[in-house]
């Protein structure tokens, strides 16, 4: 028999909550002081917050300013219990989740587990890409970039492969990406690195669609497209990755580009857990209804990424993004509470406050309901929405000092290689 | 035959320097512009302030603001040519030596590669314990402390083992370790994990001799162990450890300390690489002449720690300390001028300015030539002197500005567990 993990005793009905991120992190804080034992799960002891990790794997940023350590969020809240662990599954029946550290015991379960790489079945690409969703991830890339600018001085024979980066997928995070590599090709590249400044550095960004960001507005896309452009970015649309082997990727139309680097930002999935009753799964998301509650179970929740919402008007779930994350949190905070108190619950509503990606210095694109800009204010529009939404007064001094700075001085002062040299 | 690495033509003696730390990398300064082309040698891709790695292993400095890109300082000098990569060996008669991107012919060779830990042989020791001589020991270091604690929570039946840090060595870098844990748990621990509250949490500070800080003050040293007993600091002196298999420390009267996490600052050792004559090392250490010149041979010097220069005043070479390494240098930089122009060369006189270590908040002790003083002032003067010799303006802002913080709010950020959960 597992042993239990263990809790402070309580009177209150629990509430474990899995995952740490926008939907998991808002849900807790909601409930600070409420009358529930609430238990969060996470793999990190932190939250990241993810629209920032493409400044750390471009060494604009350290960990720190994007990171906010879990437990300081609720050390004023004792009924709010953080546990790190990796959660194996669920046993809806006994009303338990196995974990790797023991098993708990709920009144309700809520599960926040965001989403994960989606590779589509193509194994040699999940082998041999990088992906980002993590810090680890980005800390990854983030070295392997400036190992391979290394490895094109030392290596001739390699170069080619070594200074092609092939960024896949042009929604925001490949858009913003391929970005910041031009800006690092166009300011640190010729006086860190004189030995490559005469070679061709090619930062290509693949796309199966006609366009980039095509959740957004037809302006915002063909703006960015003249962004990208001008910061030397080579756009590759109407065109799909077949394979990649660590060394050449391969297009649909028969293309092959040789490249030490890709670059994976062309899907992701819901991040599922073993014990989620199968016929509540659909394309890779648990469906719930309008209050968040998983089809045939009255005390287990699913929220953001993972859950997929059908409504008519989405019958393919909400997007997968931080807002509806954070505002399914806020609602089903309220839910709980009148669930406790055996009142009706609200469905739920989600207001789109519109939309904005950057591609770089003065270079940005916003999408309001009515109002769409772009270019410096809505660059000066997506760094304030940005550092306003990281938690935590200290990490948004951080942000806002290394922004400072990064403008002033073109760089990107974090050029660290501190993973294990890979050889050629 | 090994590939020579690329490098470019140059009608100038070219001067290889291995190693980028306090040696090796004001040597390459001082050579910026002169009529040398110098190539620079490390296996990382910047410099480290070693002075301050405790405060990364701690939480209170992420390696940003420790660590500089040796790139960035040479962007202005095309003299010198930074390469990344390890060395393998040397070749003295053929003037070569052998890295891992091939091989390079040098005119002058200068061996600048520091101190790695002596573990004296104690292989369970090497095995199991944290060093902390470099950027991601100090990660992997906070990441194990961190993990410890939150071990501490979920597996009680292991409690004491995670909750006793056990440090080895009373010198600069043991007792400012035990003070920076010694405030992590008074400041951090009861608001952060409040599960640990009211369970001890020990830390020890093991030293053979009768007193820590031995190479400084008899004041210093009384005042920096009285400064640790303030902090809850367990002092252990006059004891030795005799084993460590990764949960138990053995002490050489037998006492055994249940410890999931030791600290080894106990010893070093010069860094040395295959291909030094044999008749040149001592002590793990290689004999120079007053000039830094490697014993019979003419062009080949060491620098710094690795360096023994055994005068009538240092019959075991001069102390491994940055100052030492630091003016080595500068005066090899001119002797390397006076040798190419067959002007005389000037031997080495070290200027000793003292030395200092600080405990924690207001808790410093510095020795000065005939001023000695400890203290809150000890503590700004020791602040004043590491922010004065970081390198890079970017440095210095971002470690005052986390000073600052923590200063204010009693804070230490950055607790990030970033490296693989490793279990109970």
């Amino acid at each position: 028999m597992e042993t239990q993990v263990p809790l402070p005793p309580t009177s209150h009905p629990r509430v474990v909550i899995i995952g740490g991120g926008f939907g998991g992190l808002t849900l807790a804080r909601k409930l600070c002081g409420q009358n529930f034992q609430v238990v969060l799960f996470d793999r990190n002891n932190f939250h990241t917050f993810q629209p920032l990790l493409y400044q750390v794997a471009t060494g604009g940023l350290e960990p720190d300013s994007i990171a906010y350590p879990l437990r300081k969020i609720f050390q004023d809240y004792p009924n709010v219990n953080f546990r790190l662990g990796e959660v194996i599954k669920l046993d809806v029946a006994a009303k338990t989740i196995l974990t790797s550290i023991g098993l708990v015991r709920y009144d309700y379960l809520v599960l926040a587990t965001g989403s994960t790489n989606n590779f589509f079945g193509m194994q040699e690409v999940e082998k041999f890409s990088m992906p980002l969703k993590s810090i680890s991830e980005a800390l990854d890339m983030r070295s392997l970039i400036l190992q391979n600018l290394e490895a094109a001085i030392n290596f001739p024979e390699n170069r080619e492969a070594c200074l092609n980066f092939v960024i896949v997928g042009g929604g925001p995070t490949g858009v913003e990406l391929a970005g910041a590599l031009g800006e690092f090709k166009r300011h640190i590249v010729p006086s860190d690195y004189p030995e490559l400044k005469d070679l061709p550095l090619n930062i290509y960004l693949l796309e199966g669609d006609t366009k980039v960001l095509g959740s957004m507005s037809e302006v915002a896309s063909r703006k960015a497209k003249q962004f990208l452009e001008k910061l030397g970015v080579k756009l590759l649309l109407e065109k799909r990755l077949t394979n990649y082997n660590g060394y050449e990727v391969t297009l649909s139309d028969g293309t092959i580009i040789p490249a030490k680097t890709l670059i994976w930002s062309a899907g992701v999935k819901g991040q599922l857990l073993e014990g989620i009753p199968a016929d509540s799964i659909s394309r890779s998301r648990i469906i719930t209804d309008v209050y968040n509650r998983i089809k045939g179970l009255d005390d287990v929740f699913a929220i953001g990424d993972v859950a997929g919402m059908i409504t008519e008007k989405t019958p393919m779930g909400f997007p997968m993004v931080a807002p509806v994350a954070i505002q399914q949190a806020e609602l089903l905070a309220k839910n709980l509470v009148q669930l406790s108190e055996e009142k009706p619950l609200k469905p739920f509503n989600y207001v789109d406050k519109g939309s904005m990606a950057t591609v770089g210095r003065n270079k940005a694109v916003v999408d309001l309901h009515r109002l769409k800009f772009q270019g410096a204010i809505a660059w000066f529009a997506w760094m304030f929405v940005h550092l306003m939404s990281l938690v935590g007064f200290r990490n948004r001094i951080v942000v806002f000092i290394n922004w400072v700075w990064n403008y002033f001085s073109y760089d990107r002062a974090i050029r660290l290689i501190v993973r294990p040299f890979r050889g050629r």
